[in-house]
């Protein structure tokens, strides 16, 4: 039997980034202790989520990828014999920037990185203005203990994104993700906003019999000159989902809290030898795919 | 405000195929005096599903669509002034035939058909012996109070049909199905089955900010040749879904049942404003859809 047993960190962050990243690499002590093979965070876990507002100042949070943090992280995985997958705010060039996801597999260090391909810009999620899409495509690492593939918060949404991964091969989907409320908006959309997302990445798992694992932050984080009450109410809920769809985990809304799934990579081809879906997948059919909108 | 009420008819099927057409009629009469605009049924429902074994006598099932089964349910259309989508064997010619969906507007008769696309093989579903694989892609229809699109049970569980059909401006996406449990796997497979069944379809909604409507069959029909447990229980529970991914209706698992739902349209800009997905597709970067696997 082929396991991969998946460490999350689900945490609020600190206005100070040492706070974070020392945070950070806790959870991930206390996760590899409890036997994780591989770690994930949650999205941009280095800083606040910045993209709250439009301020050049906070490019000044971006590095390379490979870089400080990475290395930090690398000796890190080295020390603990883990893998880690570690999202950043990537700067290529000044004036030339990517939300970016770095992968560490324990003693063979660095291994890559993916780039965020589909970026957000709504209210208080103002990606645009600091993320250039992706242009690296969507990818696989292979670590010691299975294939993975990596993605980012709002490429979840993208049913495209997570059928390029599983068609590399990926086993298990990671989701490193900043997602919360609007708090005026809570009560009113608050439960079918947060059921849209979990269900949404519960069909990736189905559609492509593969795992998937999505990683949230928690906490209320202020936007900045705005009143007490503006802001993103962070709604945890980390989550894993076999390849048939079921939640095997569910973390809380709030608060700091781990935890270490196994997953049982064998269930995989069990699930798609039972609903044989890729192979009748209409390739003939799909180019227009790649179609913006198919006008009348 | 833009609204189109929905009839959905679950049942079981006779072996006697008149008794099907009258209770398809009996149900749409029912349907249309409650208020519906356009009433879905069960896929192939005017014999039992044939498919469970692979036997050449079935093929004197097929006829042409149009024809005789179209040609009576326009009638009924016309005099009910509703929209029909009949799921239908049809015969293209002797050898070949296709599992077919027809569309019926009222007084406008018959508009065309959509041929399912993705065609299922495992057992008890023996559907690629039988039905030839759709050469007419994905394909909306343009009804009175709007416009559907059209696609066949086993093409529920590809992301890609239904963006497909959502990308030709889609509003509702109807699903008519036959799908069950095997008996002897109920007790350990029923309720992910299901639950995946349901998500996926749910995501449709999600991911293409549309509505999504599913019809399924009830009852069990036994497995030709088999033992007295052997064959297939339909599992019911046909659904609407909202284009916030929520679940509007769901109809009992077992028994005779019929709903009429009301979806109000504009639910699908105010949903795509929210949550602009469409506007951020890496249509660039989606040329590989249209591979069957993307080796190393």
């Amino acid at each position: 039997m082929r396991r991969m047993n998946v460490g999350i960190a689900q945490f609020a962050m600190s206005s100070d980034l040492a706070v974070n990243l020392d945070r950070a690499e806790a959870h991930i002590e206390q996760l590899a202790g409890d036997g994780a093979d591989v770690i994930c965070l949650p999205e941009l876990f280095a800083s606040r989520y910045f993209c709250q507002t439009e301020n050049p100042d906070h490019y000044a949070l971006a590095e390379a990828v490979p870089g400080p943090t990475t290395e930090r992280f690398e000796a890190v995985a080295r020390k603990l014999d883990v893998a880690l997958v570690l999202s950043l705010f990537e700067q290529r060039a000044p004036g030339l920037y990517h939300n970016t996801a770095a992968v560490i597999d324990g003693p063979r260090g660095y291994l890559g990185k993916y780039r965020k391909m589909h970026i957000p810009d709504d209210p208080r999620y103002y990606e645009k203005y600091y993320f250039t899409p992706g242009d690296m495509g969507f990818r696989t690492f292979d670590l010691r203990v299975g294939r993975i593939g990596v993605l980012i918060c709002w490429d979840q949404w993208y049913p495209e994104a997570a059928r390029l991964t599983a068609l590399r091969g990926a086993e298990v989907l990671f989701y490193p993700t900043a997602i919360g409320w609007h708090p005026e908006e809570k009560d009113s959309h608050g439960v079918q906003q947060h059921g849209a997302w979990e269900t949404i990445q519960r069909s990736h798992a189905v559609a492509n019999g593969c795992f998937v694992v999505s990683v949230n932050r928690t906490g209320f984080e202020p936007e900045p000159g705005g009143s007490a009450d503006e802001g993103i109410q962070f709604w945890g809920q980390s989550f894993a989902v076999g390849p048939d769809g079921a939640v095997l985990e569910r973390l809380p809304e709030s608060g700091e809290s781990t935890a270490v799934v196994s997953l049982d990579l064998d269930l995989m081809a069990e699930q798609r030898h039972g609903w044989p879906f890729l192979r009748d997948r209409r390739i003939d059919a799909y180019g227009e795919l790649a179609s913006r909108w198919l006008d009348d």
